[in-house]
C-alpha cells in the first residue's frame, strides 16, 4: 500500500471533515458520493511525503494534498462521460447515477473546489502553487485530448506517444511531490527533482501497467489477461511494436486488432505472438525499469534524506517488482 | 453600448494576443472559436471601469478582465450542452460545431485559463483575487443548479428565486466590478460597494430583461414578444405572479404554460392579460428600478467620483431607460 498508515488516516479525517463542511446545495451531492468511493490516494499520499521531507508536521500539507485528490477526481468524473464507462470504483458513474448534466456541472463545479483547498496557505506559497496547478492542469486537459486523437490514429511517432502519457498521467504525480515541496519552501534544485520523481514513476507505472495487462501473472492480476487487446486499446505495447515494425508486421496487427469476427481469446494469443517475436515485452519492461531509475536517481539527490526518501524508494521498488 | 471606445479597444487587442499565445494543442480550437464570436463584454469592460475609478493606467486591469470573460465564456460552453442549444452569437455552439466530448474537454481547459489569467498579478493582491474568484465561481455552478432545479418545481419562494438568478448571475458581475477594486487595492468599503453595484445591476437588468420580453416594445425588441412563454421558461414576471395568486390563478397560469394544444398567440395574450389584471407588469418595473436605484446610491458613495463613476451611473441610466 502507497503511505504508511499515519498518512492515510490523516488524510481521510481530512477528507471527511471537508465533505461534511459543503454546504447542502445539491450541487455538491455527486461530489460528496464520489469523495467517498475507496480510491488509491497516490496523488495526496505523495506530497504528505514529500512534505514529510521537510517538515515532521504532516497538517501543513493536507490543504496541497486534498486539491490534488479532488482535481484528480474531477477529471475521473468527466473522463468517465467521454468514455461512457458505467462503472468506477466497483460503483456506478456520476452521469450514470444522475445524469449527463448533474455530471457537467458537478465536475465544474469540483474543478473550482480543488483551487478553493490552496486558499490555506500564505499568499507567496500560494503563488508559486497556483502556477504549478495551472500548468498541470492544463497539460492534462492537452493529454486528453492527444489521447483521443491518437486512439484514431495507426501511426503515431513513439516520442509523442510518450508524451501524452506524461501530460495525461504523470505530471500530476509530478506537481503532487512537487507542492509538498513548495509549502516547505524547498530549494529549486529539490523542487525539479521532486516533479521529475513524478514524473518518472507516472512513466514506470503506467508503462508497467500495459505490460502486466498482457504479461502479468494471470493468478494474481485478479482480471482476464489481454483485457487491453479485447478493448483495442493502443497501449505502449502497441506502439513499441508499431515503431520498430515492418510495414507489413504493421498492417498485421491493425487487422488482428479490428478484426471484429475473430475469437478474443485467439486475437490475444496472435498479438502476444507478435510481440514476443519482436521482443516487444524486454523491451517494455525495460523501458518501465529505466524509468524508474530515472526515478531512484533522483529520489537519492534530494538534499534531505530520511524515511520520506526512504518511502519514496519503496514505492519505486514495488513498483518493478510488481506482478499484477 | 456598454464602456468607452478605448476600453473596447484595449480589450479586444489584449484577448487577440491571448488566443495567439495558445498552443496548437487543438484542445484550444473551440477556445479560440468561442472568444472570437462577438461578445458584449459585459464583465470584462466592468472591471476596466472600477479599475479606473482608482489608475488611469487600465494595462493593470486587463489579465483580471480577461480573467472574467473568459471563466464567462466557458459558463456557456458547458451551459449550451446542458441545455441543447444549437446557436449561440449567431454561430454553432461548441458541442454542435465539434461534439459534447470536446465540449467537455475544452470548456474544462478554459476554465484553468480563467485562472491562469491571474498569475500576472503580484502574490498579495493574487490571494485576494482567487478567493473572491472561488467563490463567485461556486456560486454560479450553484445558481445553475437551482435554476434547473426550479424548472422542475410550479411553486418556488421567490426569495429564492431572486437568490438564484443572483447567484447565476448578479454574483460574477459584482466580482467583475470588485476585482478592479482589488488590484488598485481599494479600500474594504469600496470594495463592498463595488461588488453589491454589480449585484444590483445584475438583478435589475435580469428583472428587465424578462419584462422586456413581453411588455418591451415590439418594434424595437427584435424578436417575437413573449418568446420566454412559447419556450415556457419560468420568468420573473410568473414568480411574482405565482407569489401574489390565488391557488386557483397559480393553477390557470400553470395550465395556460403546459398547454401544449393552445395556439402560441392566445397564450401569450391569455398570459399577458393575467399579468396585467395583477399588476405584474408594474410590480416587475418597480423591482427592477428598485435594484437599479439601489446601484446607483452605491455608485454615489463611493470614496472616489471620477469619469468612471459617471460612466457606472450611465449604464444604469440605460438600463431603466430601455426599451428593447
Amino acid at each position: 500500500m502507497l503511505g504508511s498508515k499515519v498518512h492515510i488516516k490523516l488524510f481521510d479525517d481530512y477528507i471527511d471533515n471537508f465533505i461534511n463542511d459543503l454546504n447542502d446545495n445539491s450541487v455538491y451531492e455527486p461530489i460528496k458520493y464520489f469523495l467517498k468511493l475507496p480510491s488509491k490516494k497516490v496523488r495526496p499520499i505523495l506530497t504528505l511525503i514529500s512534505s514529510g521531507l521537510y517538515n515532521e508536521d504532516l497538517k501543513h500539507a493536507l490543504p496541497a494534498s486534498l486539491s490534488n485528490e479532488v482535481f484528480h477526481n474531477f477529471t475521473l468524473i468527466h473522463d468517465d462521460i467521454m468514455d461512457s464507462s458505467k462503472i468506477r470504483r466497483g460503483k456506478e458513474t456520476v452521469h450514470v447515477k444522475w445524469n449527463l448534466n448533474q455530471a457537467i456541472l458537478s465536475g465544474d463545479a469540483m474543478q473550482i473546489l480543488s483551487y478553493k483547498c490552496l486558499e490555506y496557505y500564505e499568499a507567496g506559497v500560494q503563488k508559486k502553487l497556483i502556477k504549478i496547478f495551472n500548468d498541470t492542469a492544463l497539460k492534462v486537459c492537452e493529454g486528453q485530448q492527444l489521447d483521443v486523437e491518437f486512439e484514431n490514429q495507426t501511426r503515431i511517432k513513439f516520442s509523442d506517444y510518450l508524451m501524452m502519457i506524461k501530460y495525461k498521467t504523470a505530471v500530476l504525480l509530478g506537481s503532487s511531490l512537487k507542492m509538498g515541496g513548495i509549502i516547505n519552501k524547498a530549494s529549486e534544485n529539490d523542487l525539479e527533482l521532486l516533479y521529475d520523481i513524478g514524473i518518472n514513476l507516472g512513466l514506470a507505472f503506467q508503462i508497467q501497467d500495459d505490460y502486466l495487462d498482457l504479461f502479468g501473472d494471470k493468478n494474481l492480476i485478479g482480471k482476464k489477461i489481454g483485457g487491453d487487446i479485447i478493448k483495442r486499446k493502443k497501449t505502449v505495447l502497441y506502439h513499441i511494436f508499431k515503431e520498430s515494425s515492418t510495414p507489413q508486421n504493421s498492417k498485421i496487427i491493425d487487422e488482428i486488432y479490428d478484426n471484429e469476427e475473430m475469437d478474443d481469446n485467439i486475437k490475444i494469443e496472435k498479438i502476444t505472438r507478435l510481440f514476443q517475436e519482436s521482443e516487444v515485452n524486454i523491451k517494455t519492461k525495460f523501458l518501465s525499469e529505466e524509468y524508474s531509475s530515472k526515478a531512484i536517481t533522483s529520489i537519492k539527490s534530494l538534499s534531505i534524506q530520511n524515511k520520506e526518501t526512504e518511502n519514496l524508494l519503496e514505492i519505486c521498488k514495488n513498483l518493478l517488482s510488481r506482478t499484477h
